[in-house]
């Protein structure tokens, strides 16, 4: 069973982007994290990461194919990107909604997700820990065969 | 004289996606129709669909060269995307929106089109007739030489 | 089998109203276009216009003995009457919304139409040919049976 | 003593309009069960139903000639006549607003009555008992001779 | 020369409503003293009442034939009756908009004149002389043939 | 067949508090009344009052078990304790809410019940009669075995 | 008896700024038609432009000693001076407002006014005659000896 | 190391309460699948359920002496409770909300949370594993020895 | 003459609570200089703190019976607690708000008191001073037997 | 030590300006009230009152040279003037914020201060014992050496 | 060619006031510095600075006899003075908007300004830079002969 | 050093696209001019220009290792392109924002701008000069060393 991990724009900047929101690891790092995770859970992961709505969009429908569920952030899309959402609600598989920084917490425009409510869920706040949240609530969603609990 | 006919985000998932909201005919039994009828009124049409809203902007700005009129399915960015306004904005042919669903009858934040105050006009709410309709009134409108009625 | 046109206020006005908004047909002109199209297409057309937003509740109840579909000009009526937007939905026959102007691009209070979430769909700022299309969209949807797409 | 049954726009369907929020009941029968209630609390009652903002106002202005008190279920002018709103307070009698349906549970924009402010009471989303307790009320209030409580 | 004063919603109940607000003289004695300006003025004038917007919009159409001017008391219609706006903006004759009590310091809803705007000018707060005041400056306007300064 | 008379906060000190916007009945009195007509319609009733959300919830939840129907006046926490809306939006028995004063007709906050959409209706304005039209209102329901009309 | 007839900011540039949307009169010339018309009335007239808002606060305050009544267009105040307002407020003697464009037709901010709630009325759009219509109805009052209708 | 398992109004109803929202497992069922992870997790939980406001506030002042992190469902207190949200920020160990439910798929009134900036991090949607989930974030926060990350 | 010093929710935790915004001072500190204050004006006081609601609007209506006035520092329910503030408007002895912080310069949720409206005035930001400046307010405002200034 | 008393527009009216809102006082005898306390405080204080915003302006900043602390009543200037908002913050010494009436309980427009965020704290609705309180808690600013608690 | 450097309020507190936000460079310093590049492009500056909105307005008038353009930093005028807006529509000459500090970073009534619409453009965040890069636009409008680009 | 010139969408349809509103310069033309700045300031200068809001986030992710600063048009993303914000957040280097047109005179849409908060400065309105005075900042605070002034 492969789960999709996929990470928005700006992503690629962890570790160097205002660590005093984001922490200090780099994406590779949490992947290496999320990694052994999925060893021990007995998943397969694959990892993107994209800068482009569009080729998000790409990504999403292309899951459908070859993976089980999805673990997503999708960093500043989250609230605005009204066709990230069409393609989370476009496709069966569940998608789980995650954030490092808790957006609850951070600038007004920021408490809104367009997204949640066609996701599964949302796990916010709890750096690098939300996605192995995530990852775990994706592996449960997708074992039960359920887009949402 | 050529027409083009333009698809936004997930309009690729047609027939796959929600059908109880956009039907079951998939994207390439709507452009059928659409080609019948082009027949029938003695025009050219071509056809593309992209996820990318700059892809979507680099073809208005290319269609100027082509074609005469645009019929166009902004899917969900519909309501945000103003780059895509100011696209439909900065070309001299007419620009026909057009949707599968009455997005009136949706959510709030689907009442809004940005894109329509630039539009010649807007169909929506008609199914794949709203495509069919739309042709109509480019064909009309290129025919007069007129951007807007 | 019989489709109804009806119009709202101020629309027996046209042609000596503002007619850099509206065009310079009267709405005898319209008729005269709508009743060709009508012939093609081998369907009756009945015409109404009227101020009178009773009159046009007590028409679209009336409707519902003598027509298949509507298409309807609600006029100003369109960003307020909720009272033609109730006898809209408590009717079983399709109506389709058409306006000659593009409502989107006017002011702010037009942008919203109370009637359209309950319409089939709404055409608008086509000009006359708002008419026409709606004509055909009423059509199909009255042979169809359905009240909306 | 006579009390003034009133009702506004659409309600003449009723029975044949959307029978799952508004009951399946004609206004006809809901007028028997009034006419009963009257009967035992020796009262007389007068219908009315005009899908005329202006008629209603009419009505409610020769009211205060023949009748003690007033039920008003104003359909869908509840949420935006405030010419029947000055109406109701022009008059000397009181008024008892009543709703079959809960308007607090439905669309947005019923939940606000720009009438209620004025009336002497609202009764909501009791089905046809609503008219019943809204002729109890406005029984009692013409016997104690006050406009409000 | 011939001006149509025309009056709104409820002002046939003046002197009997609210006298609080809106004074003790009736209707009548108000028009008794246009007519009096009128004479001075070397104006005719017509006096017209309804409580049916669709009537008021009748009339401001054919006043287009009758009259030089219009002073309009739109009661509460002034506040959304944006068809009774357009019938204002449809005619080639300058319309005085008046009211008898000060909106401005009423409840919040009457602040707002959605007839102001296409209006020519609007006299608010000054009781009968609110009609007096508005016949004179229609009667300028019509003499100076412009339908605004 | 028993009825839960529910009272929210500060209804302990009617009689005493602002007599002219709540009447000068004490609650004890209004008891009495709905004791009377409970006796009339062959019910018996209870009566609970509490400043207590925590114990309004309680006593709402209890009620499953001993009463058939909820008259309910939640005072002040209409108007925003979505914790009593869950309450009564979880249990099986039909609750209908009751309000003294016209909530409509007062400040603004006061317009909106967060409770009203999972009511079964709503009397506002009548008093103490508000109470009585409430029992059998919540009586005929009880006896329909409906939780809403 | 003397009126005074005070002008806010910008007024002195009368003429010169934007003539299509202020006229071409002068202050100048205005007070020449202003003056004539007392003169007909028989009243005295005194002018005074300011733009500082404290001066204006000091005239209107100094008016109660030498003035029987104020006609006042407060110009770009009208819409964000509550000094001024209460300045209106706390004198004993009518002051009508008044305005040279149609406010209300102008860009959304300049629909409101926060000095006209206190003002005995508001006359707006009709040019140089909002002054001697103001002044009519300044005269009035102060002879009626009443601060409003 | 101990962690507090705190449940807010009306979560005692669990499995009788709307159970298309909530889901069919009682609370009691839930506390055995989360007592069964802290055995794996090797810490203590203590479970506590109320519907008062003010005893939730309480048991997080005492919480400080007795464990080392919160997993709160604040029920529907989540979206008004501000005296919650300055309980839990005058706390000094880390609290953890989570949410059954999709709150950001609900009504608009729910999607924000006057606790969740305060909250170490948000977890929703996620029926029961949202708990666990919580509890494995709580363990991972405590053992850090920080509230948030 | 007795003065009812009122504190609500979280104020238990002052000293141990946010010092940076509450200061370093715990409650009972606090209620030293309070006393000291009372003797010097020859007053008694009394000392209550709740976090719960019901307890408050409890004591507020026993304060009539006891006390001569209050000073009431309503923590967060100041904000959204309309039951707190029937409370005090349904009580005859002057209420005086007090905070400790100022809370027109904290989150934009704490710049409106729902509560202050119905108080005799209010005192904010001044830190203890706030309560003893509360207490000489209180005071004076009990001598003169007057429920507002 | 000296204490800066400064008022703002209209306050100079006091006595006579609506007693019914600003008690019967002139600001003559307030200031009586205040040297009397200040003579016991063992400070000085100097007063000032100005309709003009700009002349307040310089006065704020004038004051660092020669006062300790400032009672300031910005009058009508609390709800729009952010330059003198911005004067208050420019300075070193603190600034108290004092009302006469309660601006909490009247029209909405002034519940706002735009100053208070930069205040040392705001005392209102006490009559002239808010500016006694004021001079109190200035003094004890000043005596701190802070500008704020 | 005369340039008028134009300073609203508290600009004279400069170097003293906020120096984190405005930087430590007195007003005078600045003042030397555009004197350096006034030198440079060839062109006369005139400096004034006023805490005086109508002293703002007069000089904005006066400066269309004696100098080419104006370079204004409006302070805190910019987001409410509608005056000084009008005054800079009424003049002939381009008007440049400059800012030291970044309003859009800052507080959100920092982010309008009402003043922008009718400059000729606007320059903000970049320091003292601010002015000598508005001097240089200003100069080109200036040899443009043109009020805006 | 090199600065990056780095324009968004639609802005290679300058000279083409509506040139009442953005001159009629090609963007070629503005390259000349800003090329010629360059040379005279002694900075190398890069220039490209996307509709794609990806490659736009690319080349700001890749500016931080060829370039000192950015002078950035982001055109139609200006207004939502929250992914663009955060990429300019993301980086250590100063980035300039400018605009052809007035944003602040055009839709109310246009005058809020999402990333001007986190840009160094914003300069609107002045045409091609934008850029030039955007290339002399951004040299300003490259040679600084500073993000911001």
């Amino acid at each position: 069973m492969k789960i999709l991990i996929l990470n928005g724009p700006n992503l690629n900047r962890l570790g160097k982007r205002e660590p005093e929101i984001y922490g200090s690891l780099t994406l590779e790092q949490i992947y290496d994290r999320i990694k052994q995770l999925a060893d021990d859970l007995k998943v397969e992961v694959e990892f993107f990461q994209s800068n482009h709505e569009g080729e998000l969009i790409d990504l999403l429908h292309l899951a459908v194919e070859t993976a089980k569920a999805v673990v997503f952030n999708p960093g500043a899309f989250t609230h605005y990107s009204i066709a990230l959402r069409d393609a989370v609600a476009s496709i069966e598989i569940p998608v789980v909604e995650v954030h490092l920084s808790n957006i609850h917490a951070r600038e007004e425009f920021r408490h809104q997700s367009v997204i949640a409510p066609v996701a599964a869920g949302q796990i916010a706040g709890l750096g690098p820990d939300s996605y192995l949240l995530g990852l775990r609530a994706a592996v449960a969603l997708a074992r039960s065969g359920r887009k949402t609990k």
